[in-house]
């Protein structure tokens, strides 16, 4: 403090390099930052650190891979196969993020000028049987099944008394949060809309009503007539590297018809969104060497209200990067290469 | 697919089990989950991993002992002791996530339904000389020359014609998104306010229309007479554990006095205030096994309106967890402690 500072002259040399574009989410309002300057390729971006592979032992002390052996709750759904062998199995986590409601009622609580609530709903585990295929590695008919089995699980939980929304999210991988690496989804049933669902219906029905449109149909009308940021597409679904992408090889699978509710989703688009799933995460498993990634189901509330202006939809992020002080001081995300690169890459793999 | 499906009656060993509680941000109005069910310690929250021991060879190759010799841009303002040596420099980033403005304008763009504009602000590094020695382990009287860098850098800054805001953040680890190993600060001048500090400022806003008062200065006055989420105080500055805390062992360091500009800290508190940021990373430092950190300085965009409802304060987050899907999908944030707990443990050591 005492000591003494210096001024100097800014040195010019730096100007410019990093040719960076502040891009901004046509749903959220929000920006992005796409700073390109260190020129990266897809391999800069898959983690250094040598995976380590499991051993037999390792997998022997898998608390997925015999769930009853290893004294998990107990199953609420299961799917088998013609000879009785399990495929998929669903059940209370363990460890739930919130708490089975007792009965009807939630208590709501203050302290001073604070408020809190019973932290009610329900958690569940959603399961597949094999520990080394994530969702980008099994036959794709296989995601069709875990597809049918998020919708089951929601048609049963919608009408819950306590329940507004329904949370549909995967974690794969230590980076990502996992912590157990047999691949598994999660489900978690709960009493309050978030706020970044509430962030995408009010910037989806303020489009609709400035526009008279789906603000994700428009998107998806502009991607597939201009493709630089198409990765895969189907008849039904498309999935593409979103325009104000928040992390590097971000990519979103969205319906190509418009429909608000997840929950309607058809047999046949199970099948059609199982593959296009499947071939997003295949596709990044190749590019970035098997990365860790989280993905999660947006969809609307189950609150009673109508949200005809929002369309459902799978957002997958690859873990590529590292929310730092930037990112948690801002929710501005840093991406160092541009959407439409990464789809390139990942359309071509 | 076509696999049966058997719906299994849910047991009820595990209602109630984790206590789950939800509680809102009162500047935010967003909710956290504090899940305590696992009944975690401390030591739960530190880092498992041996942290690898530098060797004076990697200290040899770190590019922040010597920036000019390692080929830093040149630096924007230099502390040196009586004798000439640097204690304190600031340079621009290498590796910059904003271009440095070439002339007044910004271009903006739109291609198809989107908008984007040039990437441009200031984007420097703010280096202290030791080290080994983050802000919690140097003398308090370092901190108050940080905090006088700062600020001097702030108001450099803040009236430059594309400057809207000055993010402050600080990233101390590889597991905190930190690629140096060196203790540094960073600032990012920038053209936008972002979605962060714009919940923050529309929230005390409201806060402040319906109570009359400041929502954190009601926050300190109850933290105060009650204590039980108070870590350290001094005259000037409080450090807390949020109510709605996001992370475990999260803290706020707040100006008792109300101020909206961090610009306008006076001499005194910068002392105060470095003392104060010092005890918390400290603190959180001997609790947690020297945990990687993040901080960041929240307070009124430059923008040339006036925010007297805004309080100016610096939030930290110890790295005790990863986002998982959960929190990427929802920005609901899953603790494992409550924040009474995690501030007796850090008061008391």
């Amino acid at each position: 403090m005492k000591n003494k500072k210096t001024n100097v002259a800014v040195g010019e040399k730096n100007k410019n390099k990093s040719g960076s574009q502040l891009r901004q989410d046509l749903v959220t309002g929000d920006w992005v930052v796409i700073a390109t300057g260190r020129g990266k390729r897809p391999s800069d971006f898959a983690g250094k650190e040598k995976k380590e592979k499991e051993s037999a032992k390792d997998i022997e002390k898998c608390l997925f891979c015999d769930p009853t052996a290893s004294g998990q709750e107990e199953d609420v759904l299961i799917y088998t196969t013609g000879k009785g062998d399990w495929t998929l199995r669903i059940f209370p986590n363990k460890y739930p993020a919130f708490t089975r409601p007792s009965g009807g009622r939630i208590n709501h609580k203050e302290e001073g000028p604070y408020f809190w609530m019973d932290g009610v709903g329900y958690h569940e585990v959603i399961l597949t049987r094999d520990h080394f295929k994530h969702i980008g590695l099994m036959d794709p008919i296989w995601v069709a099944e875990i597809l049918d089995a998020y919708q089951t699980r929601y048609l049963d939980l919608m009408n819950k008394k306590s329940v507004r929304y329904i949370e549909i999210f995967h974690n794969h991988g230590k980076k990502a949060g996992a912590s157990i690496s047999h691949p598994h989804s999660q489900l978690a049933a709960v009493p309050v809309v978030s706020p970044y669902i509430r962030i995408e219906l009010d910037g989806s029905e303020e489009y609709y009503r400035s526009h008279k449109k789906c603000v994700f149909c428009d998107m998806i009308e502009w991607e597939l007539s201009h493709g630089k940021r198409v990765v895969f597409e189907n008849d039904d679904f498309v999935v593409i590297t979103p325009f104000a992408s928040r992390t590097a090889f971000e990519m979103w699978v969205l319906p190509k018809k418009h429909e608000s509710y997840f929950e309607r989703i058809s047999d046949e688009e199970k099948i059609s969104g199982g593959e296009a799933l499947h071939e997003a995460i295949r596709r990044a498993g190749k590019i970035l060497s098997e990365p860790d990634f989280n993905f999660y189901l947006h969809t609307s509330p189950c609150d009673g209200r109508d949200y005809p202006h929002y369309h459902w939809h799978i957002e997958i992020l690859p873990k590529t990067s590292t929310w730092a002080g930037f990112e948690l001081s801002t929710g501005i995300e840093v991406s160092a290469i541009e959407p439409e690169d990464s789809a390139k890459y990942l359309r071509e793999v």
